[in-house]
């Protein structure tokens, strides 16, 4: 495979709408209109045109930066309408040829990211309150499709050539890959049979029967659609909350990125290429962060909790894509615990607050991000750390955490402590806590909040795996990332998905665990990705030729 | 790949304990002991010397047989000791030699029956209250560990070298393929750090760590081993429900196979080789079933619920390990509805009958290895069908079912009918009934049961998907078998494991659904299965060598 497929231009997730090329946003409040308006010529990589409102990751980095600064900048937008921008089509779902031509790792790292931004959205509308309404004006197919599933409301334009479709298994041999169809039996609920037949149906179905089937929720005329579509939007938005003004603008990262790593303002990434690991370092906030409600406002996009988890979010993102021969993340933390506890604090008593609440979901999601990172995450908690509360979440999303004993004459070693975040403010994807899932056996063990635990305790308590004292510390740290590297990189990714998400299963578990995990199969599978496979040969004259063995 | 590699002589499923090879069963009432001795060379297939009481699927399909058996056979039986007749070795899990040798097909199929093998165990634990002691005698090393962790209780001799392990991860790169890690984090809950820990580890954990990780329940002295055992096991039997005898004989099936097709007594498989797909078709019971719980028993495996099933459970274990080419599964039925719901409603009346208990619950697990079988299926609902109760289950179980439309002057055409087993007592993997996964949305409609059907109410009803009048019917078939087999055979098989089983997951869905696809995937890669792959090289002196890219 050529390395230009996917990996060899550094790929940014930073933006922001000045520099959108294929989104247009306007904000009507109480509506904003998101309209899609893919610029052929302006992929990710030359080599494959992005026609008919198809999209790439560049296309989908520009989406998920709107949703997100619509929720933070745009307090006023109580309702969405997703729309194209084009006469006659919405979406025709993800570029094939994009897909065809990109390495394994790309594609299943895409759809991972393009899983998120979905489901983003679903959280905007269950936790913020932000409704979205999709407005299918033409036909709208696999990933368009599955971009108006991850809407609240779906309306559909009733003419002979829209229709709503997933063509991937009958005309691409793999699967929607962006939770279609988990969303068409778990989210819509419909029938499995009316599911098997539309999924297997390349053209799609159109009008009343989309509706009669569940997969749309109204069919407008022509002529009707577009008032139509903002008087439902308008109703969307007239049962939200009220988010009182004004919002909060998001500044740019602007890291130096450098071949050894990058340099955000809390968040430090060291690349150890010979040791295949990545060490990301977590910077406590300095003394003064604000307490209250208005003072979280005012400190805006500057704020610590925001800021560092952004920078944290935009390194994952960038060692999943850029760096995918690093196989192990090392969490680290520096500064001062009672810092993060009181940072912590601060948020927890604003949460009523709309900013203080965003700021939550934002951290949230972006722990959400870290557990699904498919490499090994290490927790390092060795002097200067100061993994409490929200940052103590770092060493609890880790497979594993070592945790310096320091002997009892010394200064007593690092500490760590619990903050109310930990109990069910940043949960899982399976809705529970981190700390609920680690203890599914016999409960969470009663801890004082705040309270910091040497090693001892936090080993005691269950908190930690590890606890090397001075003595052993550096050769069994070090043994543990060696070994740990050497292992086959894609058992350690089956392993850690089937670990990290114990309990309930929810729609995004579903998503990530099931579908995806089939997804990754079939994008192994010479019938898709082969020389004579259906994802290769679609758009050329030959047909695809199948090994017809079932599993 | 050789052919001999899974799949040229094939398969039987039909054995007895008179014909075991690899295990000694002793039965003790209360107690049963089922002791692992396996044979080195009796394997299924040369090449692969079966030591240390490692296990290939012929040893597995003796397990199933013996945990059935004692279900029906031996009620006085009321707890299970698994052990190993060997020294110092309980069991070194599925022969490596032999899973690296294996078509992928194979493989798969393979990890699919001794999990369904595992969760029978489960399933006779929690439904007919027979338990399961694992008494760990030696080494019990991946596969082996999983069947103790499918026990209820696991025991540990304590000793030098004995441990329990998951060394898959750290030795062949591949997962633990029979439910292992979701059995440590979900079902024993396991904290998932020490998960971790154990499952990279390929020496395993012993003793009093054992205990303490929750690996196993009791580490017991060597000299005390085999009294606490029986102890325990005593201790387990005595917690359960007595079920008066006498057992009820399970007769040999003795189908006539041919290149063509098996014909069993209720049940008859025809293959279309061209066509690539097989009709399955089950007849009714015939007039005479017996209604009273007594005289149910007095049938015994002659009963037509037991008898069909037994068979339709055969056939689909045959077609999934011999004819893997096949990809489409036509279910059709023969008889008189009435008898059908006779039947169900002599084995409902009779259901606090611990017989009666059985066959409802070998009929549940049969319909679960149908909705678990990689195929497509089709219902075909045609003049001379009887889809009436548990036989509707078929056409339930089905991706999409097809039923003719007669004309009302006509005779009215086939009919379809419920009966009390559609509402609960044959529940899917996520434990619910079908008709409930069915209608998720809107809820099960209120329809009467027994009340015959015709194919425009069943289909007003959502009971059916397509309904051709008799002009029609002829093409829309032929038509829809044909384009189905035209399908990807691997994008159809992750269709339909994600549009199957809508609503809430379980320990079972979990394993077939994540743990399944993630090992599939990776029994797809190079980093496994290639010439420089962890489990192609294991036992040979070079060491692998892994692409290190992370997806």
């Amino acid at each position: 495979m050529d390395a230009s497929a996917g990996n060899s231009a550094p790929v940014v997730f930073d933006t922001d709408p000045s520099r959108y090329v294929h989104w247009k946003l306007a904000v009507e409040p109480p509506l904003a209109f998101l309209s899609m308006d893919v610029v052929e010529e302006r992929g990710l990589r030359p080599g494959y045109p992005l026609k008919l409102n198809s999209y790439d990751l560049g296309v989908d980095i520009e989406l998920a930066d709107a949703v997100m600064r619509l929720r933070f900048e745009h307090p006023e937008v109580r309702a969405v309408v997703v729309g194209s921008a084009r006469d006659r089509v919405f979406c025709s779902g993800a570029n094939i040829y994009m897909l065809g031509s990109s390495t394994h790792s790309f594609k299943v790292n895409f759809c991972k990211f393009t899983n998120e931004t979905r489901l983003a959205m679903e959280d905007a509308s269950a936790h913020s309150d932000l409704k979205f309404l999709a407005a299918v004006n033409g036909p709208c197919a696999g990933g368009g499709y599955e971009l108006a599933l991850a809407c609240d409301v779906i309306l559909l334009v009733d003419d002979a050539s829209s229709a709503v479709s997933l063509p991937e298994v009958p005309l691409l041999g793999v699967l929607p890959g962006t939770g279609g169809l988990t969303r068409l039996v778990d989210k819509r609920r419909v029938r499995r049979d009316l599911a098997d037949a539309f999924a297997s149906l390349g053209e799609g179905v159109k009008g009343k029967r989309a509706l009669e089937w569940g997969l749309v929720d109204e069919v407008v005329a022509p002529s009707r659609f577009a008032p139509r579509t903002r008087e439902r939007a308008a109703e969307l938005a007239a049962g939200t909350k009220a988010r009182p003004g004004p919002g909060v603008k998001l500044a740019p990262l602007e890291p130096e990125r450098g071949p050894s790593g990058t340099r955000y303002r809390y968040v430090s990434v060291e690349i150890d290429a010979a040791a295949r690991l990545a060490r990301l370092t977590v910077e406590g906030p300095a003394k003064g962060e604000p307490t209250s409600a208005a003072d979280l406002r005012a400190r805006g996009s500057d704020l610590w909790a925001l800021r560092a988890f952004r920078e944290l979010d935009d390194a994952l993102l960038d060692l999943r894509f850029n760096r995918p021969e690093l196989g192990l993340l090392v969490m680290q933390t520096r500064g001062d615990a009672a810092e993060v506890l009181a940072a912590d604090r601060a948020l927890w008593e604003a949460r009523d607050d709309w900013f203080a609440a965003e700021v939550l979901l934002h951290m949230k999601r972006v722990l959400k991000r870290l557990d699904l990172t498919a490499r090994s995450v290490f927790a390092v908690i060795d002097r200067g750390s100061c993994f409490a509360g929200s940052l103590f979440e770092l060493a609890l999303a880790a497979d594993r955490s070592y945790m310096l004993a320091a002997e009892e004459d010394d200064d007593g070693g690092p500490h760590v402590a619990l903050s109310p975040l930990n109990a069910g403010a940043l949960p899982m994807a399976n809705g529970l806590s981190r700390l609920a899932t680690r203890f599914l056996r016999d409960g969470v063990p009663a801890t004082p909040m705040g309270e910091p635990l040497d090693a001892t305790a936090a080993r005691r308590l269950g908190l930690v795996t590890m606890t090397p004292d001075d003595i052993d510390w550096d050769d069994e740290v070090r043994l543990a990332l060696e070994e740990r590297a050497s292992l086959s990189p894609d058992a350690l990714t089956g392993m850690e998905a089937s670990l990290r998400f114990a309990g309930p299963e929810t729609l995004e578990t579903k998503i990530f665990g099931r579908l995806s995990a089939w997804q990754n199969w079939i994008f192994q599978r010479p019938n898709a990705v082969g020389p004579q496979g259906a994802l290769t040969l679609y758009g050329k004259p030959s047909r695809p030729r199948f090994d017809w063995e079932r599993t």
